[in-house]
């Protein structure tokens, strides 16, 4: 970590830092994977009326106090999931790659960690499966973000030692928790840390801690099934950490905001964010009755180089956008399993629009592939037959280096204004459990 | 103008609202036209060490408050600069093209024309022309912002009619205001407003009114020439309207963040960024001086579709952009006056970098077009060739629809916090001034 952005406000004494200081207040941290200023603009506009200029009231209008610089301690300014979220969670810069760990491997300890150990009860919630390079960088240690069954090792091994660094942690993952060669979720329940595998199971599960897998990786994209996922998961976990009798400290990943956003696919990603969006109404509603909560928000960075607009043309059709009805992974893997001749009828009918001779030239294209070629080709016209229709500009199948934005509101939130870098985010956390 | 975003924090009280309730604060009001947050974060990365990550400061470190809706009242979700300029200066959302009119093209007042009848003194600095959509829309009512000379007609008619809004304007616009069959200049000064076509006389100028005229049009990019300029109509313009005895209102344009980014062109907009931080050094300098003003920035809406990245690659090469020595459109115009077999080497050095085979091969096709498919072609190779090898994205010749920076220090600046309408800036400023 390099030196700190010095922002005026942030300086101030936070009026509310004292308001209830016989407990520790609640911490509730949401990341919006890839959620860059776009994704916001984006989903507020596709939600609202083109014609009439009427905006819809989304849980985004409320609370934006800042941004923040993602950059990563690595040759680039361009980060990952893994060097922000450690970013986040551990308030130190680190490499591309990196879960938890210094640029020198060595582990650095989290929020989560620092908040159990000051009492506090803990948890994660994501779309993605729990050992994803979020949630991980919250509650492990490892030098490679892609050794997924490793990192379920950490995790499992964390709690059979009695360890735990949390309470209710739920999201996807079966195929790393649950595999031949080590069966954790076996092991966990020896432990007394229940396990369940349908999410429909949630409501009878009386008190952590408990571990919810709900899909061999990540859940489905919201756009395709299970828009309420995300929703479901976060009342559950705050119904859960709310009944512990100390504060809790609860993280909730939007994680597949960014996986639409590496797809250039722009329906996914706002129906990405609606179902952030419905979480927050969640959210929202515990923190009025539970004023003793920090909420902070913040994205770990913007992916695909999202514009609203592009090729000159001042209109972005966020009527076109809503009536888009599958993601691109869901149409292609159709596509794939029927003959090429359908794929027209099969793809004006998803978006809900004629194709041009253009497009269905794309298609064609694509059909004359064969093996992966022909799943790269047919994404390709995907992505571009959808954000031509509606008028939405991509530049990468990466990320890219713009501050994104952060809310705060609650206790202490006036350290959370202005312009700041995202390891004070974590930094300012960790003070607050410590 | 419809529905208006609440964000909680700007409905409480402001507290320094009342701190100096015997003089109306000064108002300064800056506009960074096409300055989304990406500018923002180009330009600190272009400032800073890509290698040790030592991050250089800027102004824009300060003072972030929130970010702005910039839609316009159109079909569209996507503005051009004079129906944001107009939201900015009166409050209230217009069509695209709109100079201070309202969608049935009736006059709106604006905060300069407020300001005026209360008593205050008023401004403007820009380095476009000063007849250009942004300070026209504080100045002047049009239906179209691209009538130059009916504009100019308007504002030198308010001069001579013993009406003018602004004691001092400055920025370019001689072909608009010495015309064969009108010269303004002669007729203005017969009003007692001095007209001055040169900058370096600023510094005699002891007295406002004053009008400058530093250019026929817009002046010289800041990456070609005039990297002072922006900071020096700044200065001169505080120190005028300060002497006025009087509480004064100044809006500041970086005009040219917007024609670089129409452009594609990284290196332009950067250096338009640093002019614009060289005014807002002289800027904060006068607010720590005088606490009784607020300061008030923000953009009017992103254009180009500007990413940090592209193409799947997680890099941004800023030690490249601040390498590259000239604008696009000064390349091209020495480009398109010397002989083509010399293109390659005269780029090579422009941008400091080896030209690859597809570089050559793209300068190599521009000069087989004539006329303006040569200009065309030549521009295209050139933001071809400067995007590529920065690793910038770009979507569009236009604007994108993205939210927009928020920026606010001094009395009354908790009333610009949060998610806000563009209008609502207009709105509240209105207020203050009234
Ligand atoms: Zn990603
Ligand atoms: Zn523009």
């Amino acid at each position: 970590m390099k030196r700190t952005l010095i922002a005026a406000s942030v300086a101030l004494l936070s009026s509310t830092a004292m308001a209830d200081d016989h407990q520790q207040p609640n911490i509730i941290y949401v990341i919006g994977d890839g959620m860059g200023f776009e994704y916001i603009s984006a989903y507020r506009y596709a939600m609202s009326d083109l014609e009439t200029k009427e905006l819809a009231e989304t849980q985004f209008d409320h609370y934006l106090t800042g941004a923040a610089l993602t950059y990563p301690e690595d040759d680039t300014w361009v980060t990952d999931s893994a060097a922000s979220a450690t970013a986040l969670a551990t308030g130190e810069k680190s490499y591309n790659g990196a879960i938890g760990m210094d640029n020198d491997k060595t582990s650095l300890k989290t929020v989560m960690e620092y908040a159990k150990q000051s009492g506090y009860a803990t948890g994660s919630v994501s779309t993605s499966q729990i050992n994803h390079a979020t949630p991980a960088s919250f509650f492990s240690h490892h030098p490679s973000r892609y050794e997924y069954n490793e990192i379920a090792d950490l995790m499992g091994q964390q709690i059979v030692d009695g360890n735990a660094s949390f309470d209710v942690i739920l999201g996807g993952g079966q195929q790393y928790f649950i595999r031949a060669d080590k069966n954790w979720a076996e092991l966990i329940e020896q432990q007394g840390m229940r396990v369940i595998q349908d999410m429909q199971m949630l409501d009878q599960v009386e008190q952590a801690p408990v571990m919810g897998l709900f899909a061999q990786k990540g859940l489905p994209h919201a756009i395709d099934e299970g828009k309420e996922s995300l929703a479901k998961m976060t009342s559950s976990a705050l119904r859960l950490l709310d009944n512990e009798d100390k504060p809790f400290a609860l993280m909730i990943e939007g994680s597949q905001i960014d996986w639409c956003g590496h797809a250039n696919d722009i329906a996914c990603a706002v129906h990405e964010m609606d179902s952030l969006n419905k979480a927050l109404e969640v959210v929202n509603e515990y923190i009025e009755n539970n004023p003793n909560t920090l909420f902070v928000m913040t994205a770990d960075h913007s992916t695909g180089g999202l514009t609203i607009g592009r090729d000159g043309e001042y209109a972005w059709y966020s009527d076109r956008v809503m009536k888009i009805e599958h993601s691109i992974a869901y149409m292609k893997e159709k596509l794939l399993a029927m003959d090429s001749d359908q794929w027209a009828s099969f793809v004006a009918d998803a978006v809900n629009a004629e194709l041009t001779q253009e497009y269905t030239d794309e298609l064609a294209m694509a059909a004359e592939q064969h093996g992966e070629d022909r799943e790269d080709a047919l994404h390709k016209a995907l992505a571009y037959i959808t954000a031509d229709i509606t008028g939405t500009g991509w530049t990468t199948s990466g990320h890219t280096g713009v501050d994104v934005p952060v809310y705060a509101t609650g206790p202490n939130s006036d350290q959370f204004r202005g312009y700041m870098n995202n390891t004070e985010l974590g930094q300012r956390l960790i003070e607050i459990v410590k």
